[in-house]
């Protein structure tokens, strides 16, 4: 499960980030099924629709949102706003409308960002009757009084809501989830790099014999996890461990968000890779506030999902405006963040709990030439020392992973060691796996 | 339960402080009852009347001692002690004596603080027949040799030990305890200021809806908690949380004293109070030493009370002594107590366990006017937060304080909160409250 | 169970140091028989043989091990290496040779310490059939080229393992195990100091009226545990606490290596010790590398052994060297290691969980005489707080040592308090005792 060279695995991201730069997506609308549409290309994600109308616990699919065009025209007919240079001019779900208005009354739909006078701000307004457009501050106060013809051509329509999933099949029917948010428009850290790493992940364990079976959703943030929770309770229920990703994209370092019970497996799998990883690392304490772990965590579901970051939501003045653009993610942060994703999967892979076969006193491993005969003057090697601390803990309460920490060696050193006392019969899995 | 202004709330305390202070209070005799008579002004504490001989677990009640005079006369016939000026000149339960000596044998029941040489101190010797007098040192050393007259008129009686008790009522039979000594002299912040904290509190319960019964205890110190708990067992058995007021008027930062237990809701009530407070602080672990806490927490009861205090027994100089007079307690600390024991109690009134109605996913509570439906560039402000905490965590093992703790927000927002999701029946009381 | 002036013990266990210095030990053999004699003539010790080939869990019993002489000769006939000026230039368990060879064959069979050019290391060869010299670095860069003759006349033949095995008989069957490896030859630290301290303990336990049983092995390392505890589980089940003692004799500070369960009793005991000697210490946490309490601390034993030492084994560079000599013991040191030796298995004695029999409110104590009657102003002396803190917690779940460690007094002043309580039958002892 070693994946590709750090900088074939960086481009690759980067080229499917660009791909999917221009899409207009939303919560519901053919900018879903465009991306979804790329993926497809590469990987056998299937798409759901679920229709306008379905109530999913406390909530309702709401209507379908598409958009053709939209523009702002000066009362030189200059158009000086136009969706077609860029989607987020346009506040998500806004309703239709063409009118030609004063600049007071179009200034009461303006939105800007006065503190980052360059930078267009993304707004969306769902669940609610309006339109909107935003522009950089500075061009706002370019504008002066007088009529202005403006233009949203969308449509709400009882539609779908669209989603994509992915099942690759391991040893068993126990699941690890990987679920992404594509319902942004154009920006890049949120959540084009989440969509990207999900699907590399995709790429890299559809062709690598696996333990657990791995299911990722390509969700419309909040009402598609909603939906798919509702939609899918009992699948829910394999889900032994499971990660949100988003923001992996931008410079700064890596961040992990616990799951609410924080203490599960994945937790510690996570803070051991971090802890490893020789570069600096946040991790976050769970707060119900953040992406879809949100749902996942909700007190009726409590899954041990965790969140998997760069810099956190709302930590960067870049998140949620035109700067979160291809320039904002780099080759090098989405590689760096595959690879520790990856890593933090081979933890939950190769962990397992075993129990010595020889528990009273320590069996002969210098007879079965595990174990050098000759006794040295100094202590055993890294590796002897792991093999005794398998030993030792293997009791059936400690899982390689509590033995790494415990021992202070390396997980995959414990993992090698574990892997030659099976094949001498001195350690048996546990029932339980 | 707001209470008074803080300036007011001071006065008023200080008022009553100066009031009881002239009386000599002992652990039985009409001190005490002279006290209750004034508290029975504005509060309709009970008295009650233990007769001497009771046994009370492993004590008796004791005889009842008055005291009408007392003095020393020099051998020049002056009086140069005289118990009408000051009642910690005579050691409290001083069997009677009339008699001339020489000063040599008299100097055997003088006692003073040569380290203050201008202070009195305060001796007791209850249970023990023996008589003494406390003067400054300094005015031990002006007597000379010669025949002392000395009088003390007391008296030893089959009488009772007397407490004062008022139960106020609330929406359950569960009690707080309220519990103050009533057994020391003039001396103020030992403990005429847990008397008129007591008081206060009683006065501002009296008036408002409660969650609990309160109840008020008035009492010799040691004998007296010993004599309630013998004759109350089933009234120890309804209390959910306590309280022992004593030393709150002086100027040092207020300490509470953890129950035996260490961990309860009125620990982690009071801590989370005075960490909130803005001030400093104490906390100090259970010690089986200091006031009736002793008795409350012994291992036979082991009840969830602790102590409030500012500066702790025996900690300061001043503690039983002259100098723990109206000049050493002032009313803005007073005040100040009454304050933060009016938070506590707030916290333990609002404090409650719900039960989340929608515990699968968020609930929309845009939907319903709770939330405001335009989703903003920025995170949520602290009351969107508090709402969602308390929905995340409200399963059943988490207290609106431990959603405060754990989300770091204000105890009162989350109560607001949970007001509000109450309304909206998202939340639901449990069972047991 | 005081024992005797530090000076005398140390002098005592310096002395049979130097006695059982020249033997040539291993982990079978006369050498091991021989010092079991030295120890048979001041106590009791019984030794057990137990016969080549028998099987002992995953291992078995090997051949036993002697040696009459061995010598290099150089060239021109001198004995350059001779084995009965130190027994460390033999590789122990070395098969027996005598040939005349080339120095470029005899090399490959030499040992040496280039960083340590003067000293001689230690080196063994159990199970593997081989043979080796081992000498200082300085000695081998002056051998030239030439013919060499050389002697190991040993032998391997089916003999047996012997160990020493003693138990002190006390109130109750329940046992304390002191167990020390004595397969090393002229070594000191390691672990003729540790025999020493075992020796001495049992000298000094046979006199005195005892809590529990004792029950002392002197073991050679590794096999000699695990064919103990194969031939004595039922034995081994009777243990309540344990200590290896190993290298008690440098100058050092203390160590306390924990037992794998990591907080026993014992654990607790010696780290309260180690903590109240006023002198720095070591405590570590315990991995599965070291002495014996590897075999006694294996998860199907998981007995409660610890092991103290004074530097860690391998943490010092005399370790395993001829370095390691009479020289590096000091008997202030072994006094050191024997006085807290006795402090800990003085708690262990004296520890017990009593129940208050007075549980509710606190018993008149001044009544009984054990409480002065005069209240004094300022608070009671240590002994009232040992007795208060006592009958606080004596509620069944509270070890003298838990009250020791919460009430930060004295474990003996506790023990004395619990005494005087006992004696008035305010305390009970529980019946698992």
């Amino acid at each position: 499960m070693n994946g590709l060279s750090e900088e074939k695995s960086g481009q690759e991201l980067f080229a499917l980030i660009s791909e999917l730069y221009p899409f207009c997506r939303s919560i519901t609308g053919n900018g879903v099924r465009q991306t979804l549409e790329v993926l497809q290309k590469t990987i056998p994600v299937v798409r759901h629709e679920v229709a306008s109308g379905t109530p999913v616990f406390d909530w309702v699919i709401p209507q379908e949102w598409n958009i053709k065009a939209a523009f702002i025209k000066d009362p030189a007919g200059r158009k000086i706003i136009d969706f077609d240079s860029c989607n987020l001019h346009v506040v998500g779900y806004s309703s239709p409308v063409h009118q030609v208005m004063e600049f007071s009354e179009l200034r009461k739909h303006i939105f800007t960002l006065p503190d980052r006078p360059e930078w267009i701000p993304y707004r969306t307004s769902y669940f609610k009757d309006s339109w909107g457009f935003c522009m950089s501050h500075n061009q706002l106060l370019s504008m002066k009084d007088g009529k202005y013809e403006v233009l949203i051509d969308s449509s709400l329509t009882q539609g779908h809501l669209t989603y994509g999933e992915l099942l690759i099949k391991g040893k068993t029917s126990k699941e690890v989830l990987i679920s992404t948010h594509l319902c942004h428009p154009s920006l890049c850290n949120d959540n084009l790099s989440g969509i990207a790493l999900a699907w590399q992940l995709a790429r890299t364990l559809s062709s690598v014999p696996l333990k657990y079976s791995y299911r990722f959703l390509f969700l419309p943030a909040t009402i598609g996890s909603i939906a798919w929770l509702a939609l899918n309770e009992q699948s829910a229920a394999r889900i032994q461990h499971g990660l949100v990703l988003a923001g992996v994209g931008d410079s700064g370092r890596s961040t992990y968000k616990k799951t609410r019970k924080g203490d599960t497996e994945i937790d510690r799998a996570a803070m051991y890779v971090l802890r490893h990883s020789g570069e600096d690392f946040e991790v976050m304490d769970f707060i119900p506030y953040g992406y879809d772990e949100r749902q996942f965590c909700s007190p009726g579901f409590n899954l041990p999902v965790g969140c998997l970051m760069r810099t956190p939501f709302n930590q960067y003045p870049e998140y949620h405006t035109s700067a979160d653009n291809l320039s904002f993610v780099k080759p090098e942060f989405l590689a760096n963040s595959f690879r520790k994703c990856l890593s933090l999967l081979n933890v939950l892979e190769r962990n397992a709990v075993y129990i010595n076969q020889n528990p009273k006193c320590e069996p002969q491993l210098g007879r079965r030439g595990i174990f050098r005969a000759f006794s040295e003057r100094t202590g055993g090697p890294e590796q002897e020392m792991a093999l005794l601390w398998i030993l030792n803990l293997s009791d059936g309460t400690c899982s390689l992973l509590d033995i790494a920490e415990r021992s202070k060696l390396p997980f995959d050193l414990i993992w090698e060691a574990s892997e030659l006392l099976l094949q001498h019969g001195l350690l048996k899995a546990t029932a339980v796996q």
